[in-house]
């Protein structure tokens, strides 16, 4: 069942009903302004930060989950309604919420008045605009009240909901015409405010909750809005909002418009005031005045649809298959664009109170935009390797604000290192740009202690060589991918984060997946340093490769599938010894994405193995059996009921690991089978029981073993966006950067017969026509010359024209 | 305006409409299971610790503030209400709320069906009871529904409003039978569950929320309840909840009793199950068992009426004011009572994740309770010793599940290690049990740290006397008393918590009040060395004293009034030379209270100058002129709106000061007028100005600077409860424990002629009659004897009996 359906011409998801099992959201924003808005309305907005810049207030845990945030009362006579149909939650004629790339239109009726509701941060403001268009469809004037309002978060979101001692003391709004102002903690230490205005003249506002709510009131329907009068109240503590009140006359089919603006202005510390207790408005004037009319607006909404037509146009493809189209050429690159932006900080599972962006997250993220925004990805792997400590460990987490590493949590995660070469060398493969490897970065931000950013990556190759277990396999350290898997953890306290506490240092747990890793991320440094630094290096480290390959094959196997790791006792885990979780996902995925036992059988006793073990109808579970009770030397995976989770529920993120790994043994079909599996546009028809939105992955499914079987979760903010779009674009459909050239070699399902596709790389755009002729080995041919190579390198000329036969 | 009125008989306020400016709140439990209701029913219940043992949840920050927290409704025909008016909001016919000490009773009625709820938590079980009595008080028979719920937190108050990725997917439930067990976390690291429970068959359950409240639905009509089916949903993640639905039939007149309980159980960790994924609920099916009847339930009501008996006993008073009977009768010492077991840990203010039990405000709430619960200050005494550093500093908090430090805020407070020695004095001299000094305890809780008790002292003592600034004045450290004159903080970061940075070590800056502090509490010292040591030690610290007390004279007097402190540059802060903050009100308390400047007209001139500048017709305001901009050298006081908290509100907590002051100079007029001014008794009439509870203090009022002048903030958990009880009972109708016996000393207000008096003390019950007679002395009768002094020592006997002329 579905509540709504892609409309591909307009890259947008149409959602035809308030109804949908959750809030089903977009993100608005792609500089520093950032908003979360739900299908009805609801999220908050903040500056960079989701923690630190909060500007207006959400309640995660809320009941209902979504109460609104932008709220919007229409009153025509006795009937009052919103747009969104929340916070009213009057049931409307008609419904239509469209969340497209940067924006979401709500377009509703009621009672013959039309409402069309558009959203969208402009490009080079610091702002939200709600374009608000009312018609009245019927044969009668119409006399109509609206009302607007928001709440202001007071900033800090943890400070938020944690001090009210404080809180509701500080409170402080300015109110100058049709703009209300948010200037909490503006006189001490803050620069910063932030403001809501209606490009109109208002009849009435509220800036004080209270007042406009009315005792016991809710926002369902205030009680300015019940009686139609504002109540003109300046907060003083407690709870600001902003709130405007509005009387309009509608002839019949008179539109009209109104443009609401949220906006975030930062003042030179020095100049802060234009007078007595009151801030200085400059910038938000001229923030307004940016966009005074209805032209004005749409200028602005077509700046951002040329944005991303950019950034859409860098990789295209045409099939015949529109759900693969739909997620190569909008989706997947719309949701890495999100994870780019957000990391896993801010969604409606991430409060934005907790990980800022994650080390691991953000390199792993970049697989997916490097193409789409080469030059942001450049200054994200500055950022991230500043994080590093000079023993080439690093913190696993910063705060986007500051770009500091956060202490709260650490480092100590061993995969970690790697992954950032793994970034790095695919900068370099779709760049060509070997200045980054000359980049002076610092370690743990110091002053100082700047290297040049390939030494950052030489600390990380060796923090692993130099961190082997028993075995010669990499040590676990708190954990690797697998957050919850925490060999060294041994927690038994209630409460006690099994990612920061650390009571046992075993010294003998070690991650088969770190070696996987290791094998091709090395291999990966090893090229670049035989490209850009050092040939001595590149065999030194070739040669400890090639040592961890054979670990893995004497200590990692387990006969039918590679083993996980083994635990502080060196006791395998994820082997069939085991009675629970006798096989992992992870590293049957990533072994053979790394090469190993591919020419044995091993890789392909270990796919076949997730298939009859791991893969279910609504994914590939991650473990199985699941654990039923608590292993201390196992840690949080454990911890979820069975099919939960890293309990063996659907962790996508893996799935695309698994589809990659098919590809690696010419399997299209099985790879093909596995990303269709778990892919938005190939789920959207069980939405019901899917429930997170159909237009982008979650980061889990659960299992098979749970009541709620199929039933996803945290949405949006997942590792599975670069993955799954890594996985068909460069796998599946073959299309892969390299340092000499595009590569171009196909492994399609039999279903498929080619695809025509275009791709930007360095300076050239490769129109690319690829057609099963049944050749045993691709063939290519460049502007109509067949040439010897599957990589097709740049020829310096704005098109490109190949051909491939595979 | 009020909203209800005072019941002194039943020992109750009672609220008449639910529709109270703010949710007027109780509090249960006295021992371990502690719950915070509303008077419509809402808050949350713990065990021992808001933080870290939440069982049920809450939002602060809620839209409206309160939606319920015990949710019942009602089913009567077409109709559903709640007992307690929300969540349902239905209005009732008739409503009454009768906040008692530790019970609170909800009474109501609606279409002819009456319902009472009583709320408490019974002594010695880990629960809380919800009695309910329905009546048909019509001539016809009704069918009704019952429904309850309760929401569970996932335990741990912080993580339940962060972590959502991982919280939606871990909650766990069973049920059985009537009772619905939550046991999220209890596979792994927890031993601990929650249940609730109705002594009645039921027609449906359910522990899912969302199934419980429907789609898009809210607590204020369920689609359960409307639909009146429950769903009997089991739920596996997402949010749990515990929900019973029992249809019941009333003949006209009949009476039906159902009791609800909300429980908590700790297992052993090696006996955790008593099946496959099946808790152990021996405990928990024990705990129902001791309630099973209404008889059972009454028994346990009176049991905790015989318990505050008990308390109330050790102190009471009658004369001609009835405000006064009543304050020290029962809402002074009930208060006093809530502090100690709160701290400032839990309120609607306090959220419960911050705070945990303050150093400095545990040893002030113990002045207000030692006398009625020896035992438990003895051993709060050693509680708070032990988070003393050896150097004589303290931890500034500590959490009350771990009793450990609380290393967030750290130590700094440079009045902590002195407030030690106010409450162990006044330990001793209640009690005369100097035992305790003798006790062992830890230093920052390091075993094999541990030293007398008296060692302690000395530390806290030393530690003032080694750190005195340029003047001979003690320095401030990070703060005094008052957390938000921070002159050595320095803070220009937002989002900075003003108590934890210090980014200017000025070595300079002093505080007057610390100075005032150490001549009262040094004297103290010097008394119980004495008595219990060291007459050596005694001696020199009444020499530091003294070189104290002429500092203060010499550096700390500013020509009308006392300066309240040196800043980091030795500039004066509330001075006259000062453009804002001129005066404080602090130091001319505290000064007067030790005595200092008592014979040169200093003190007299000092009350004079806080007569005329800071006393309002809300209270006497902590300083003026209020700050109007930010002062990064006096840091967060200069950051409130003026009139708010500490920049000017009337922080109601140092009021009392002033209060004892005018007894220290023996004006019992101005004494009782500034008592008066803000006591909850007689200012029950402005409730509707005042808002908060009229039946505790507030933390405080705003100032007369302010649009809301007037309106308190921050009720129940605030060092007033003590202050202004040892303000009344010890120094207005002057009945204080001494060494030696009882002293009493009465400096009453001309309008009053006298009172009686009973006084438990070391097991004499001291019958007082005290009267005025216009002596120049008081003099003192003992059993018929007048006798030569104003301490009474206790006789041995079970009755004594006072006669005092005035």
């Amino acid at each position: 069942m579905q509540y709504g359906m892609f409309d591909d011409e307009n890259r947008e998801y149409v959602i035809t009903t308030p109804h949908t099992p959750l809030p089903w959201i977009n993100y608005l924003g792609s500089e520093n302004f950032f908003s979360i808005l739900s299908n009805t309305g609801g999220g908050y907005s903040f500056y960079k930060d989701a923690k630190l810049r909060r500007l207006t207030r959400y309640r995660y845990n809320g009941v209902p989950a979504d109460m609104g945030s932008r709220f919007y009362y229409i009153g025509d006579g006795s009937c009052v309604w919103s747009p969104g149909y929340l916070p009213a939650k009057t049931e409307l004629d008609s419904y239509r919420c469209r969340h497209g790339l940067g924006y979401s239109v709500i377009e509703s009726e009621k009672n013959g008045i039309g409402c069309s509701l558009t959203f969208f941060v402009p490009i080079g403001s610091n702002c939200e605009l709600h374009h608000m268009e009312l018609i009245n469809k019927t044969d009668q004037e119409k006399q109509i009240a609206v009302f607007s309002a928001v709440e202001w978060c007071l900033w800090n979101a943890v400070d938020d909901a944690q001090n009210f001692q404080r809180n509701l003391s500080i409170g402080e709004v300015e109110q100058d015409g049709s703009t209300l102002y948010h200037k909490t903690e503006y006189r001490e230490r803050r620069n910063h405010y932030a403001f809501y205005h209606v490009n109109a003249n208002i009849s009435g506002f509220d800036t004080d909750r209270d007042a406009f709510l009315g005792p016991m009131g809710d926002w369902s329907l205030p009680l300015a809005v019940r009686e139609k009068k504002s109540r003109n109240s300046l907060a003083c503590g407690w709870s600001p909002i902003a709130s405007h009140s509005m009387e309009l006359t509608l002839q019949p089919g008179e539109t009209r418009t109104l443009l609401f603006m949220l906006g975030y202005v930062e003042n030179d510390p020095e100049c802060k005031w234009e007078g007595p207790n009151s801030i200085d408005k400059t910038k938000a004037r001229d923030l307004i005045s940016r966009f005074a009319s209805d032209e004005d607006v749409l200028a602005a909404r077509n700046r951002l649809r040329a944005h991303w037509d950019t950034l859409l146009s860098r990789f295209s493809v045409q099939s015949d298959k529109a759900e693969l189209n739909r997620m190569v050429n909008i989706w997947h690159p719309y949701q890495c664009m999100v994870t780019f932006l957000m990391s896993r900080s801010a969604s409606y599972f991430e409060s934005g109170t907790g990980r800022g962006m994650g080390f691991r997250d953000s390199c792993q993220d970049l697989l997916g935009f490097v193409h789409l925004i080469p030059e942001d990805a450049r200054q994200r792997i500055l950022d991230i390797s500043s994080i590093q400590f000079e023993d080439g460990s690093t913190y696993h987490q910063y705060q986007p604000l500051t770009k500091r590493g956060n202490a709260d949590i650490g480092s100590g995660f061993n995969d970690d290192p790697l992954w950032l070469v793994a970034c790095t060398a695919a900068y370099l493969r779709e760049t060509g740009d070997s200045s980054i490897l000359e980049e002076s970065v610092p370690f743990n931000n110091i002053p100082g202690s700047e290297r040049p950013l390939l030494e950052h990556l030489r600390r990380s190759i060796r923090y692993t060589i130099e961190h082997l277990g028993p075995h010669g396999l990499p040590l676990i350290g708190r954990a690797d991918w697998n957050d919850c898997l925490n060999l060294n953890c041994f927690s038994t306290d209630p409460g006690e984060s099994f990612q920061t506490c650390t009571n046992f240092e075993s010294g003998k747990a070690e991650s088969i997946l770190i070696a996987a890793m290791f094998v091709l991320y090395g291999r990966e440094y090893a090229e670049l340093c035989k490209r850009f630094g050092d040939a001595e290096e590149a065999c030194e480290v070739l040669s400890a490769v090639s040592e961890m390959e054979q670990a893995v094959l004497q200590h990692g196997w387990d006969g039918e599938w590679f083993l996980r790791a083994y635990d502080a006792f060196s006791r395998p885990v994820g082997s069939k010894v085991c009675k629970e979780g006798q096989i992992y996902i992870e590293p049957q995925g990533f072994c053979v994405m790394a090469g190993i036992g591919v020419t044995d059988g091993y890789a392909a006793a270990a796919l076949k193995s997730v298939k009859a073990r791991l893969e279910s109808e609504h994914g590939i579970q991650l473990l199985n059996p699941c654990y039923t009770s608590y292993h201390k030397e196992l840690g949080e995976i454990t911890s979820y009921p069975p099919g939960y989770k890293e309990n063996g529920g659907i962790f996508c993120h893996n799935n695309p690991w698994i589809s990659i790994a098919h590809t690696v043994l010419g399997d299209g079909n099985a790879a093909f089978d596995a990303y269709r599996l778990i892919s938005p546009a190939y789920t959207e028809y069980k939405s019901d029981i899917h429930r997170t939105e159909p237009y982008v992955y979650s980061q889990m499914i659960a299992g098979r073993e749970t009541q709620r079987s199929g039933e996803a979760k945290n949405s949006w903010l997942t590792g599975t966006a670069s993955w799954a779009y890594v996985n068909i674009s460069q796998h599946i459909l073959g299309i892969r950067a390299q340092y000499d050239g595009l590569e171009i070699c196909p492994c399609l399902p039999d279903e498929m017969d080619g695809f025509t596709a275009k791709r930007f790389f360095r300076g050239t755009c490769y129109i690319i026509h690829a057609r099963r002729t049944g050749q045993n080995y691709p063939r290519i041919w460049v502007d109509g010359v067949l040439i010897d190579s599957l990589t097709v390198p740049p020829n310096g000329k704005s098109e490109l024209h190949v051909e491939v036969e595979f």
